[in-house]
Parts: structure tokens; C-alpha cells; sequence
């Protein structure tokens, strides 16, 4: 069966789009989507299909101490030849996926990730670790063919929270547990991650750290790297395990160096994470503002407060409409507060007393009014892959980007992807575009920016016009020393900005790295060095 | 003029103690200290001074183009032979201090900063990076003979903050600028680094950076790493500089290999770090505990909280009559508050709840009560190191060091290293030790605790008797697998320790990133990786 998964579910993974196979739009609405943008196809493209891979069989077998570890089916192997990038699904639409792998193995311990390790550098096979599968930059595939053969290393087998502290609040938790999975397990013991990404349900606790996933929080701590405790890492020159502390100083962290590893570097089979109570105090409200400029002053000084809101997103007008928060050309500003420790009432309070001395408005009634926009926004948000990948379906382009700056460039830099972006596509297409922004984190110091573009596709050849107008972005991010990825990681999409962006002395410190640890250059090849 | 340092200062640094020449207890002091300790020597050790060391003249000269950032003045060279550890202390006092370095330089940028580390290649001279010299784990001095000279690269020529962004709260400071030299420069902006060490007058933000140390603050941000906003560093390999970004999910973090990496890497020459605004509100009081469990309990659900506390201190009986805060047995708590935002009574209040809650007893006036012991225990923290240069000179040993644990080895610990170096004191001496502890930065998952060791000495031997009690507890630490240091970084005192708790393939990738940019081991050779 495609896209089958060992943790527990009874609906099936799409092995070409986002998510549920049963949560696409069907034709109709995906027809109903296309009529909105210009451009786009009279009908939408079939939802295509593994047989018409014509998959041969793998050109390796594993040893019989590994068979039964490992797999050749051709649907596991065609949903593990690609992440859930929007030039993914075309290229799954037009039925030129990256490269099948040979092999798709699930390793139940970290004894099978080694003796898999050690097999493929014997065989100069490629590995290519993967969790949920969720990597929207390439990083869950591989390319070229310097490699005899390739592995899709699959940790879903290693699924299970192992061993929870309850009074020190952390569990050890294996690497390759499914979000929603992770929760149920520490929910019997009143304990949260709270680390809640867009792909959450679809993604693991590995592929969260070894790509530093941003959570879904707003602020404070939401990325995966401040709940780390310890890490285990299986390398090629053996497991690295670091011991669980709250804090040390004893030279530079070891845990830093693997987050952000992206399975370069070794395979990330479990750690020991921080947890937190689950908030009993919610409150939330949506604040508009008339002047984007006005809302970009409200957010900075909200983040500079002492508030800590959990939500403070804030929507352009074109994002506002398109999530249905606004469609009056106003931007929204959802704010939200949460605690597993006293009323959050007031720090909401202090907050729309900011926003407004920023010449923003909330709505008379804050409960009703606020909640209803909040609500509008989270069902989109959820949503939203899955209409992108029917929009695809319509030969559009819709996708995303994200980045991070300092507050002083955040308004050049959001001005000038949207008109640059925008030209670029109209320019390509004949077609105008659409390129919203809103910010899904905010730091003191500065804010990241989260980039929808839809824009008519060029048929049977929008990825390549995708990669033209993310080539564009990426000139414009560059010129603003912008980060290449705020929480999406590098993969080998952002190979070519990362590559720019990262100081030459790192560079070669990291390839010594690779060097130590995966001398054979087995492990997620292209991926971070070369 | 012995340990000139080149920012501004009307007084004279000790060249072989802590801090300001001036204000080292004299000998009546000492006298009166050591009768508060058994075995103790009948007079003080008389002050060391330069002209007894016999140093000779350097035996390698600076060439014509950097002869003028160059001395080899005597007394610079013994106020750079060695940090200020209490056996740094005592090697000075018995006449037998470490390496004298035969040269000392100041840059005054990063390019001579990188021709002194060209020059020192071609030589092979070993370079040891030098801030504010308080290294207290042999940071900053040489040992062994692999080189032909030594060269100690004093930062405190970059003293300046180069820019300051008000609006995102960062400034670009060089790294030799000592810390109330950066406070006074940051101040006329209204903005705070925040970051108080205890060495706070005596270190640079150069050397907080490579040493990852902690700030004076309990929670929260009080790590200088999360400060961070870019690094420029120095390398044989060429000069790193990282993009000014409030975070990034490119890769594993360029900085956080720098930070913690003790002048083996590289010369950190300059940082962008995130800035706060000076506090406006400020409440504090004690609370005192009959039982030392209980008030862990209190700390542990207090870190547990929202309420994020500035200062949350928890003093061992011990402790607390050393510093005055409480002479009746008890252990006191010492809570503060602070935020540039809005008032913190309530936080205060609600802090004291909890800690009432587990057992503790908040004076019946909050103001005045809890002030008092506040006020006595702020004193005697900056007292701390003269006293302890004091006791040496009576032949005491009077030495502290830190970890940090997860809760649920907390207690354990704590007793074990009493217990144990205790033990270890009275029978090498004959006389029972005071072995005392606080906490001095408290997690939501952990706790750091600071140990106080007070015991007769061996004359003219007390710093190995010293080495033989601090290798007692380093068992005891890695047994309750706690770490070698919270925020005194590894030096060359700590390496067994750090070799032992660092994961192996770790070390192989620290080797080969030593090997990359410093491909000669000519950077602060012996620390961290060989």
C-alpha cells in the first residue's frame, strides 16, 4: 500500500500531495480554486498514479540479516522518493518524480540503523534519512548518481515515548514519532511538546530537530532546538549521546551541532526533550490595521514587551483575504495568549492597548469578534497545503517561502519580494500575481516573514517557472542578508543561497565534520556539504 | 605597569589575584580570616611580587610590522601568564606560576589580529586568546612545551561598541570591551546587555562568548549564547563572519560552534547581540527554609512557573551564614524581580505564595526584611573573590566550582559532594571542611548548583591538595552525570572531566573542525581537543 505508516491510523498518506489521500479537493473545487486565478488549466490534472511509474525492480538486495527491515514495494518507494514541495507534487502531476529509491527500510531499534548504515557504506549506497516526509526544500530526496544505489531510511518504526520525568517535565522520546502520536503519549501524563509546526500531524520529532523546526508558538520558545535535552545520533563512526542536562557550558554544545544536521551528519534516533504543562488560560483576538506600516510597529513593540503572546501573527490584506480574517484591504493582526499558570486576560489586554496605540482597532466585542477571525485563520491554515496542491492540479503555482531579518530591513525586504516576486511572475506568465506576506514569528529583535505566491503556472512546466521566481526571491533575500530558511531548513533547494549565506570558515569546519563522521559520504548526499 | 588594561580606569589590576590591586583584603584582614578556619598558617603569605619571578627576556621578537601591538614588559607578561582560580592564586603566592608568556599583544583590529596569528603560524608560537583574564579553569595560560613561544593576545584594545540599533535593540560590540565599559557605552542609548557575570568588571564580551557563560540572572535569558545575534571570529583559516539574523533554521548554527569553543577555533573579535531596555521595577525579598529539600521543591515549582524571576537564589544554611543572609540555620531564598515593562509585585506576590506553599517563611515585611538579607548576600557575591584571595594567603583552600543537573538529581548530588569532598578534606587535613552550596541559575528542568569549599591547607601544597578535592568532586559530578561546568567553561583544569562527558564522535568532529581551522594548533593549544 503507498505511503503506508507503522504508527496507528486508519486513513491512508497521499504519496504525491500533502497529507490524507481523503482530504484533497476533488475535482470540482479544485476546478472551482483555478477559476479564481487567471491562467489556469479548464481542468484539473488526474491525480496521478504509482503504476504509471513504471518502478523497476531495486538494484541492490540487503543482506538476510537486514531483509526484514527493508522493503521494495513500489508504492512505499515512490512515496519516498520526494518531500511535499510544491515542485514536488508537480513533478508528481507530470510524472517525473526525483529519483525512486531502491529500498525503503524501517528500522525498529538503533542496532538496525547501524548495521543499515554500515551495509550501505560497504555498498556505497546513499541513505537518505526520513521521518514524516513533510521537507518542503528537497531534503528528503536524492540526487545525481554518484551512488550505486539508494535507501530511503524510513524512523517511523521508531515511534514510542519511552520514558517520561514528570516532576523535571522531559521525556526520551524516539526519533521518528509522528507529531499527533508524540501528544497522545504524554497527554495521560498532563504534558505537552507544545512544538506544533503546520505539518504536525505528518511530521516527526527527528525531522523536527534535525531541520530546527519552528513551532507553531509566536514567540518565546517554539523552536525544536531550546527543548533539547540530549540527543542520541546514530554516525557512521558510531552513536553519539549526550547527556541530559537543563544547561552547560562545557565547550561547544554537541546537541548544536546535529540540529540543523538534516541527516547529513548521522541519524537523530531519540532524545530527551523538554515538556511543559498544558495551558489551561486561552485568550485570543484579531486587531486590523489600515496601514501595513502602522501593524509592522504594533508587532515589534508587542514583541519587545514582556508579554509573550503564543499567537501573534500578523496578515497582510491580501493574506487576511485570502484566509477569510479580512476583506477589507485591512491587515489582521491574531493575537493569543496562553498559561498553564494563571488568567491571561490582562497580558491580552496590555497587548490591544499596544496595537492600538499603534493605530490599530479590535473589535468592540473581543471575544466574539476576535475569536471569529482567529477561527477563520486556523481552519485555512490547516487547510492550506491541501488547497495548494489542488491549485497545482490547475497548472497555478502556489507555494511558500520563509525567511527572518532584523527588524530594520523588514519592511524593504517585504516590499521588495512582493514587487519583485510580483513582476517576475507577470512578466513569465502574462498573468498578474498574487504575493501576500504575513509574519509567523516575532523576536525582539526582528520578525519572520512568510511568503504566499499564486501566480498563473506555465504548462507542463511550472516547477522550473517556480524555481525562476523562487531564484528571484532568493536574489531579494540575499541582498537583505535575509536568512535563505527561518524554520523550512536547507535541503537541496536552498543549497545555492545557504551556500552564499554560511561564512567560508564554517563551511570548511563543516565539511571536516562530514568528513569525520561520514567519511564514506553516505548519508542524505548534497544535503548542507558536499 | 603589571596587568595594565587598556580601557579607561584610574586603578591598578592585581597581577597574581582577583580584581583591583586596592582592594584585596590587607594582612590584619587575612589574619582575622584565617582564625575562622581551622589550620590555617599564623600569618598571611606575604603579596607576590613580579621582580621575585626572575622572568628573562622573551625568546622569540615580533617582526618590524607588529613590534608596536607587541611588549614583553615583565609585569604584562606575569599578569598574562594565568587566569584567577584559587590554584592560579596559590602558584602565584608559592612563586611557581604557570608559563610566562613571552609576549603580549594588543590589536587593534581584526587585521592585526590575523597578522599576529599569521606570524605566530610561520613561528609556531602558541597564541593564547586573553580577555578580561578571569578564566577560572586554566583558561588563558600555556603549559607544556610543544611551542617555541607564547604569546598571549590580549583583546582589550577592541574595547569599543561600533553601532547600536535602538529600534531593534542590537549593538555591534568588539569583543576585548570589558563589561562596565559596554554597560557606560550602551547606556546613553537606554539600553542594557544584561548580562552581569560575577566577573563582570574583570571579563570582556569576547570572552563571555568563548566561554558561554552565565549571566547574574536565574531564568530566562541569561545565557550570553542567547544574546547572540552574529559573530565575526578570526581563524588561521580565514575570518568568520555570520549574517545579523533573530534566528535561523539554516543548517546547524554557525555561532553556537563558536560559542563554548575557548579560543581553540578562532579569536571572536566582535558580536552583534540583542539588547533589552533598562529595568524600571524591581521587587525582592527572602524567604527562608527550615528544610534544604523543601526549598528545592519551592525553587523547582517556582522555575516551573510563568513567573520567570530575575533573581531566584537558593542559599544552603551554610551559604546563608556565610553571607550573612541567615544565621539561624536555615536556608534562604533569595527572590528578585525586574522588568522594564510594568510593575512586578504581583509576580513577587505570587512567587512568595509558591514558596510559603512548600514550606518557607517571607519576612512579615517583604520590603524591608527580605532586603536586608538581599542587600548582605549582593555584598558579600562581590566580595567573594577578594576573600577567597585572602584565605589563600593563610594557606586555606577556599575555592568554589558549578554544574548543573537535571531536578531529579539535584538532591542526590548536592548531598553526595558534601558528603564526599567533605570526607576527602578531613582526611587529608585532619580538619573538618565547610563544603557549602546555592543555586545560582534555576530551569523549569534544572537546577545549577554552586559549591563553596572551605578547608585547611596543605602548606606549600595547596593547590594540589586542591586538584586531589576538586578531582573527589569531578567523580562525584560525573556519576550523578552532572555537568563538568554550568557557565566556567573546561580550560585545561576541566578537560579529563570534559574528555569523559563529551560523546565520542563529537570529539572526532571537534578534532577535525580544530584541523580545519587551525590546521597548525597553534590557538590556546591544550583546550578542548588536542
Amino acid at each position: 500500500m503507498a505511503g503506508t505508516i507503522t504508527q496507528p491510523t486508519s486513513r491512508t498518506r497521499s504519496w504525491w500531495g500533502w497529507g490524507w489521500a481523503d482530504a484533497h479537493p476533488d475535482d470540482a473545487e479544485c476546478a472551482a480554486m483555478g477559476a479564481l486565478l487567471p491562467g489556469t488549466l479548464a481542468r484539473p490534472l488526474p491525480v496521478p498514479r504509482v503504476r504509471d511509474l513504471g518502478i523497476g525492480g531495486p538494484t541492490v538486495e540487503p543482506p538476510q540479516s537486514l531483509a526484514h527491515l527493508v522493503t521494495s514495494d513500489p508504492g512505499d518507494r515512490a512515496a519516498h522518493a520526494m518531500g511535499k514541495a510544491y515542485r514536488d507534487v508537480v513533478r508528481a502531476l507530470r510524472g517525473r518524480p526525483g529519483r525512486i529509491p531502491d529500498l525503503v527500510a524501517r528500522p525498529t531499534d538503533d542496532r538496525g540503523v547501524a548495521d543499515l548504515l554500515e551495509w550501505a557504506g560497504d555498498r556505497r549506497i546513499a541513505v537518505v534519512p526520513y521521518g514524516g516526509g513533510s521537507s518542503v526544500t528537497g531534503g528528503v530526496e536524492y540526487r545525481g548518481d554518484a551512488h550505486r544505489a539508494v535507501l530511503s531510511l524510513d524512523l517511523t518504526a521508531l515511534g514510542r515515548v519511552l520514558e517520561v520525568d514528570t516532576e523535571g517535565r522531559a521525556a526520551r522520546i524516539q526519533a521518528g514519532t509522528l507529531g499527533p502520536s508524540l501528544e497522545d503519549q504524554l497527554r495521560p501524563h498532563g504534558l505537552t511538546l507544545r512544538h506544533f509546526p503546520q505539518s504536525f500531524e505528518f511530521s516527526t520529532l527527528g525531522g523536527w530537530l534535525a531541520t530546527r523546526a519552528g513551532g507553531h508558538y509566536a514567540t518565546g520558545r517554539t523552536h525544536i532546538d531550546d527543548f533539547v535535552q540530549s540527543l542520541r545520533v546514530v554516525t557512521p563512526a558510531g552513536t553519539s549521546s549526550s547527556w541530559r542536562l537543563p544547561a552547560s557550558g562545557a565547550g561547544p554544545s554537541p546537541d548544536r551541532l546535529f540540529l540543523g544536521s538534516e541527516g547529513a551528519l548521522g541519524v537523530i534516533t531519540e532524545a530527551w526533550v523538554r515538556l511543559q504543562e498544558r495551558p489551561l488560560h486561552k485568550a485570543s483576538a484579531a486587531v486590523s490595521f489600515t496601514r501595513f506600516a502602522d501593524a509592522l510597529r504594533a508587532v515589534r513593540a508587542i514583541a519587545q514587551s514582556d508579554l509573550s503572546p503564543a499567537n501573534c501573527r500578523l496578515l497582510d490584506a491580501g493574506e487576511a483575504a485570502l484566509s477569510g480574517a479580512a476583506h477589507d484591504g485591512s491587515a489582521v493582526l491574531v493575537l493569543g495568549f496562553e498559561s498553564a499558570d494563571e488568567p491571561v486576560a490582562a497580558r491580552l489586554g496590555r497587548a490591544l492597548d499596544l496595537a492600538r496605540s499603534h493605530g490599530g482597532t479590535a473589535g468592540t466585542n473581543e471575544g466574539s469578534g476576535g475569536d471569529a477571525a482567529v477561527g477563520a485563520w486556523r481552519s485555512a491554515f490547516l487547510r492550506m497545503p491541501y488547497l495548494r496542491d489542488g491549485l497545482a492540479r490547475m497548472g497555478a503555482v502556489a507555494e511558500t517561502f520563509e525567511t527572518a531579518a532584523t527588524w530594520d530591513r523588514i519592511p524593504g525586504l517585504i516590499d521588495a519580494v512582493r514587487t519583485e516576486v510580483g513582476a517576475a511572475a507577470l512578466k513569465a506568465t502574462g498573468h498578474p500575481a498574487t504575493v501576500n506576506c504575513r509574519l509567523t514569528h516575532v523576536y525582539p529583535d526582528g520578525a519572520a516573514p512568510y511568503f504566499t505566491v499564486l501566480a498563473a503556472g506555465r504548462a507542463g512546466d511550472e516547477d522550473a517557472l517556480w524555481d525562476d521566481l523562487k531564484a528571484v526571491a532568493v536574489e531579494v533575500l540575499h541582498r537583505h542578508r535575509a536568512t535563505i530558511t527561518h524554520h523550512h531548513a536547507v535541503g537541496r533547494d536552498h543549497r545555492p543561497g545557504y551556500d552564499r549565506q554560511r561564512p567560508e570558515p564554517f563551511a570548511l569546519a563543516l565539511r571536516a565534520v562530514k568528513g569525520a563522521l561520514d567519511p564514506l559520504g553516505i548519508l542524505n548526499p548534497g544535503v548542507l556539504v558536499d
